[in-house]
């Protein structure tokens, strides 16, 4: 069960989804080494965001502000960043071959966007095929948590972003939104419990990789 | 021909248009005026921008800079600030029954994004259906000059943004989209020719404002 990365003609698309507070930044870390130790040298890289204009555009989405944002404007400029760091990004880095870690993608824009604010979520498939054309993820690793654990490790944290401060009723649609995602597909989706214990997590996603790339030979 | 500002119940969506350096800043004010000689007190506004968040927006679109800009980046921010620009400002002055007018709408996007950047003119439609809906102008004053001329006007300015950078042939298919916007819908479009003595300029305007208004009587 060796892991020969260079002989993938294809670069791989792997995204990470979950909601705050569900220890994404560890795991993300803990997939890189994975898919380092197995050969692969991958690009660690984050929604909204990625690029330098992509990431301006992030801090112009997650800033406090007084004025309220239209819901549709958040909506397109979050696709806005995905364009740039798809097309300047994340495209030519899987045409040269590379496998491409996101933290976090479009299924985070259906679940938060759609689900949680309440947009259509046909506006949010039109723009998908507007912006990715054919491209989704190969693989996405939902963590998955009650939204009441979810809190508490956030308000461990210390400040908040415009997301952040939502009530705990939009995380539990966050939440619904990406397991029904989830279901719809689940060749492409793998659920982790992430309430069980942090090594517990990490053997499991351990799995899905080896899963993933044994398929793939 | 008296015109009643405060008998319209609804408020009047003007767009003023035109390529760079067709005088759309003293015409914008020329309108302003007439108006305000009217007994409108209109709310001029532009775009990109119009509000803060959509100002800030306006920045990223316009800042030169060592990335390249997706174009799909670049029209979904044009209508991320739109959406911006419509919820939070045009359509609750409308609403109230003022009248605004917008230095550039839409229109623009097709010129720019559409014809000049050669993007597919059916995403920008899709694009318009769901950030304006049912929304369009109500009069749309495209100020149309000689690509030559124009150029020849706006070197006489400073610095250039990201745009003004363009080709003398980029500026002549703005022109050249703005026409088959104008000639495609000319119940909304007024072209002024745009060579003549500002005084004929101004007359031409207000011609167009007046008969406007006296058919909305």
């Amino acid at each position: 069960m060796t892991l020969i990365a260079n002989n993938r003609k294809q670069g791989c698309f792997i995204t990470l989804e979950g909601s705050e507070g569900v220890g994404k930044s560890t795991n993300l870390a803990f997939v890189q080494q994975w898919l380092e130790k197995n050969g692969f040298q991958p690009l660690m890289t984050r929604e909204p965001g990625g690029t330098p204009m992509a990431e301006e555009i992030r801090e112009l989405l997650l800033t406090q502000r007084d004025e309220d944002v239209s819901e549709k404007a958040e909506l397109l400029l979050m696709f806005a960043a995905r364009a740039q760091h798809l097309d300047e990004k994340i495209l030519p880095e899987l045409a040269r071959g590379r496998c491409v870690v996101s933290d976090r993608f479009t299924d985070a824009t259906y679940a938060y966007q759609g689900y949680a604010r309440g947009l259509n979520l046909d506006w949010i498939a039109q723009l998908e095929q507007l912006v990715q054309e054919t491209v989704r993820p190969d693989l996405t690793i939902l963590l998955d948590l009650s939204t009441d654990v979810a809190r508490q490790r956030m308000n461990k944290r210390g400040t908040t972003d415009r997301f952040e401060q939502e009530q705990a009723q939009f995380f539990d649609r966050v939440r619904q939104g990406y397991l029904v995602r989830a279901k719809a597909e689940p060749e492409r989706f793998a659920v982790i419990d992430a309430s069980q214990a942090l090594e517990q997590v990490q053997q499991d996603i351990a799995d899905v990789l080896q899963r993933f790339f044994d398929q793939g030979d």
